[in-house]
């Protein structure tokens, strides 16, 4: 017989796979051999892990530790480490202790959202906003509630958006700098939402992953404003350590055993090598440093390109390696343009649609993590050939 | 103010912990300078992954892959050497589309709960039990429903037990080789159950992470039995990566599609250095079938050690590295136990409450993937000072 699936099996799937296929076919076709097809549809650096952590773990492998499960909350060392980060970063004490290590950020979120939340609990978010913290909390019997950012929050929740809410949710979730936008909370405005949230029993989740690629806008931790806030964070983007599923959660002291318990159940650790890559991470800030500078000067040739190809509405882009572009003027849906766009252009771009399911259509997302030259030629094709025309 | 935590901030820890904390320090202190403490309660093997691992791991720490994220279902490449393995083990012809890497067997249940199953559904599973089985599917929304398995069913459930249920459960559980009894089913109950759950709706999802550790019984995959079982197997037991967090899902066909997107989501995908070692276990046959044998060494001291120490009525120990004893004849609770025969023993092992909450008081684990020696040792001194009396 046929048997019955689960709620689960009901995830839907990103559109961007489909572009990532498209644009992998055009890559393997020979209409690539004249004109490149530049990536732009994806959220990965496009380097990988820094020169002195491929090293550290070629060294681990000579040496003798089995490199067997570690502790559920990840190693001593690269714990104190992150707590150190805090420190050298935020100007922030803070304990060891409450540095949970995880597989990824996508590690922390199940994690966070099953410690902190019961099923049918509510959690409001801004859209657009990356699509899996709603997969992820409708798989956990979870409620997200949306709250529709534009140009004029600076594509953030305001203290007035959460005060306004009847009844007031159960969590507020927020991603500074955030995808698909770019779009960073000051910290003042960090500062008052974070205490906003623990004043009123609203429990705060702050997705920090892209810290560290900040353009000028300064940058501040939740940590630093709300005992109660938990903090996501991950060695994926500023690291540039996607495939190693490392990352790290700043917890409130009352949660920390509780996680443990759960990472003990759920995950048993992080990968442990991943683990020592990612204590070698921080000793490779000079080349890391010069990878976010070089995101840098491609974000500047967008920013001047994208509105002299027509795309004059754009994200505040602080930080994060994304610009989400308005291309309602065009009169397409953001489908059809990044279509037209890879086939006419051999630039590939994410539709808004997987961001945000109501508004978009209205909207592209370029990310700029690949390599310079390309966003360059990227840049110099949409000026000579304003897509959307 | 506090704020309110989840449900899943209730999820017990292991009792195992406090067994290694103790375990540690006695380690650590100076009684051990004359009598090693020897480390009978942890599930992972002593020694790390195959030397052909490391070498493939270096290998490409030195090249110019970046190593960013795989595909949510892992390598093409990885995916087709695991479907070679159930061709060169079980002599099964599958299809490597049916194949998803996971983030370790721990990263597979999730998935295959959630895809299979909605919240409030029943999973019937054989206590004693491995525990994270019960507190996954609690955080989960889903309901366990333990029977009771005994020394008469050789520790597995039965197709008379499932048949007898009112209402019959939307899922059922099985491992074989069993943590923590090392029992195993016979080809023909596995069939049977397996016949049995498809021809009743019933999800049947089989832990296949022991395979390759069995000691004369012939092992079959549920795979080979039903199109609609979800098997979990994993690289840390025979494989011998614990740390690594990778190991990989058997779907049924209409469930490849519903886990893809799941680990879109929750995953993104497993570690891709850990999937490059993967592969390079796969030869590596020589190496990991050597620790097998040293491991049925010791499995036969042991069998003939301990019911010289008392202790006569022991599990099949059919496979795994597990031995589980029945301790009741000391009217010894077993946490009790543990703690004397760590103390007086230096031997360290777990009592059975973290297994089987109901009867756990009147058994012990001893695990054997330790060191060879070790357990010889552990073998003499348990034979000279039978514990418990």
């Amino acid at each position: 017989m046929t048997l019955k699936t689960g709620a689960g099996a009901r995830v839907p799937p990103f559109l961007v796979m489909d572009v990532i296929s498209a644009a992998n076919a055009l890559a393997a076709s020979p209409a690539a051999a004249n004109r490149r097809v530049i990536r732009m549809e994806v959220g990965q650096p496009g380097q990988g892990a820094p020169e002195g952590v491929r090293h550290a773990v070629a060294a681990a492998m000579a040496g003798t530790d089995p490199l067997g499960y570690t502790e559920a909350l990840g190693l001593p060392g690269l714990r104190r480490r992150i707590a150190a980060h805090y420190a050298d970063w935020y100007g922030l004490d803070l304990p060891a202790a409450r540095v949970a290590v995880t597989a990824g950020a996508s590690g922390g979120f199940p994690l966070a959202f099953l410690a902190a939340f019961e099923p049918g609990d509510t959690i409001a978010l801004a859209a657009p906003c990356y699509p899996p913290y709603l997969n992820i909390m409708t798989a956990l019997g979870l409620r997200p509630l949306l709250l529709p950012a534009t140009e004029e929050t600076g594509f953030q929740p305001t203290v007035a958006m959460i005060a306004a809410l009847d009844p007031q949710p159960d969590g507020l979730l927020i991603a500074s700098p955030a995808n698909p936008t770019g779009a960073m909370l000051h910290p003042d405005e960090l500062a008052a939402l974070a205490r906003h949230c623990h004043a009123n029993g609203i429990r705060l989740i702050s997705d920090e992953i892209y810290h560290g690629l900040t353009y000028g806008k300064p940058a501040a931790t939740a940590a630093a404003f709300s005992p109660s806030a938990i903090v996501i964070n991950s060695f994926s983007k500023y690291f540039s350590m996607t495939g190693w599923r490392v990352g790290w959660m700043v917890l409130p002291e009352e949660l920390v055993r509780p996680v443990e318990c759960l990472a003990q159940n759920m995950f048993i650790c992080a990968p442990h090598v991943a683990q020592r890559a990612a204590e070698a991470a921080f000793d490779c800030h000079a080349e890391l440093s010069a990878r976010r500078d070089a995101y840098a000067r491609s974000r500047a040739l967008l920013l001047d390109a994208l509105p002299r190809a027509g795309m004059t509405k754009l994200s505040p882009a602080d930080g994060a390696f994304y610009i989400y572009a308005d291309i309602a003027a065009t009169g397409q849906d953001s489908a059809a343009f990044c279509r037209a766009m890879l086939h006419d252009l051999h630039i590939a771009a994410t539709p808004g649609h997987d961001f945000d399911t109501a508004r978009g259509g209205d909207f592209v997302r370029f990310s700029y993590c690949a390599d310079e030259a390309d966003i360059a030629e990227a840049a110099r094709r949409l000026t000579e050939s304003p897509p959307g025309r």
